[in-house]
């Protein structure tokens, strides 16, 4: 969900501090949540492109640690311009990958335009207890991430024709796989503050959760997974424009170890679609989550950093 | 909400009879009923259209029955193309609208577009034993009507430069008048069935109530509240593509009285936005419900028709 900040008469449905989904309470004991996600393709495959966004919408359920109910089809199509079959392949790239979350598509609504345009309406609920904000971390936590980032440059390096397939492949793999349910973990554990890495990349997310916080993120650059070839591409230019523009909005929010390259600073700023989660928990919880986590998942979560008392900036990049 | 058929595993979310909402049941006594809807700009005045764009969404939960908790925005704008006031005033119009439903907007979805698109996924709860379904109206049933018909070919004779400044007013005013919450007059009758009248027109959806029914709609034409010029215009032929187009496809399904002509037919099949509930209840119950109805809306609802023994056709349009 984007962060469009409305004002908002009901404070017990909080969309004040950005969260990932809409919150509303509906008994002392139980929210319902949910999250809108939808974007324009960015593969070439229709069936692809619906698992994609499907998982993308999902993700914003399991940042706030809830479990997704069932999900509504939001569709824009040139039912003129282009075949029907394409249409079929999306919707049924989101059915499989909401069937795979163990999620109904109950419906939607489809719209002609010139462009297409899939996501969906996600809605969970969750225990007012397990709800799980972003910009709620604790002093000395540690920071996890649970995918690799590079997915913007990967998109960009493809239209320009300077990927290689398996960058490609490795891209698609990611932005296609579902985030984790944390519901089980977090009933054992304490997660103390989630979001997802989107379109804001690692370091505008990480701002997020330092907001209206007396913490700061440190960050070490070499502890961040990044895809294969990533590097190599951002060395050579191959950066989106939006990863550009979170770089030079984010940037004065960040203090960069001297030896941090431009291009590393690029890399730390790219636009992400269905990236990882970012979580924040105790060391001794993290081992426990950690192992939960690379249990259930293909990508191996990282811990890249800590929170630490707030300094001049709200993120400090290091490169130990 | 519009109407895609998807294949659906959980009977309990049923979404097989085309219900204007999702529906998914979280206990034994409450369901969470949802919908998405929105489009591009229909009136000139982005606070108008986010009006109208958000009383059409809102509609879809007060068509079963229910009553609306919270809603998102689904945004598409043009952003270096128009100014940004533009797009405050559409999201204005809807938080207002959302305002008088007595709901809050607690965040959304944005994308930069061509074209501006607004619309909102509204959630509501709602008792199992209370969920009004489209198709469900008993033998014997009168039908009401809470609005006139009319807009699309008031909308189409604003564009072609034909309609009175009275007849544009008119239609604005409609389309942004919310529906009636029917949670309270639903506690005192027994409301059989429910829709409301959007793009397919009055004939589409009075169809859609006889679907996998025993039963056919007879509706008398005279009874039909109609706007104001709107008679004058179609005779004129000032009429929607869509409209003409709901006529040949649902044309098989009705038998209209010899005295009924081309331009009738095509009133009734006119392509709605914000249209009116149609509401199918005993003649007993109808009393009650019509007066509750009149002393909640500025629009006097009217008793077109009933539900009779199924006949060879869906509809039968009389003329008396």
């Amino acid at each position: 969900m984007s962060k469009l900040n409305f004002a908002n008469k009901n404070d017990q449905s909080g969309f004040e501090n950005f969260d990932d989904c809409g919150i509303y309470k509906i008994s002392d004991t139980q929210s319902i949540i949910q999250t809108v996600d939808f974007f324009t393709p960015i593969v070439d495959d229709p069936y692809t492109f619906g698992q994609i966004a499907a998982a993308n919408s999902l993700s914003d359920i399991y940042a706030m640690g809830g479990t997704p109910l069932f999900a509504l089809n939001i569709v824009a199509f040139p039912t003129q311009e282009l075949s029907l079959n394409i249409l079929s392949d999306i919707l049924q790239g989101g059915q499989d990958k909401c069937a795979e979350a163990n999620i109904n598509i109950l419906g939607g609504h489809s719209i002609k335009d010139k462009t297409p345009k899939f996501g969906l309406a996600v809605t969970g609920l969750i225990n007012n207890q397990n709800i799980i904000r972003n910009n709620t971390p604790e002093l000395n936590d540690v920071i996890i991430l649970t995918k690799p980032i590079g997915t913007g440059i990967i998109a960009t390096a493809v239209k320009k024709g300077v990927a290689k397939d398996s960058d490609s492949a490795n891209a698609i793999k990611l932005m296609s796989t579902l985030n984790s349910d944390l519901t089980t973990i977090a009933s054992k554990i304490k997660i103390n503050a989630c979001t997802d890495v989107t379109g804001y990349g690692l370091i505008g997310h990480l701002n997020e959760m330092c907001n209206n916080t007396k913490l700061s993120a440190k960050i070490n650059f070499s502890d961040i997974p990044i895809i294969d070839n990533v590097i190599n591409l951002a060395k050579n230019d191959i950066i989106p424009g939006g990863t550009k523009n979170n770089l030079k909005f984010y940037n004065s929010n960040i203090s960069f170890h001297n030896s941090i390259c431009e291009y590393q600073k690029l890399i730390l700023s790219d636009a992400q679609t269905s990236g990882g989660l970012l979580i924040s928990t105790s060391y001794e919880d993290s081992l426990i989550l950690i192992d939960y986590l690379n249990q259930n998942s293909i990508y191996k979560s990282k811990l890249i950093g800590e929170f630490i008392n707030k300094t001049d900036k709200n993120i400090l990049i290091d490169n130990e």
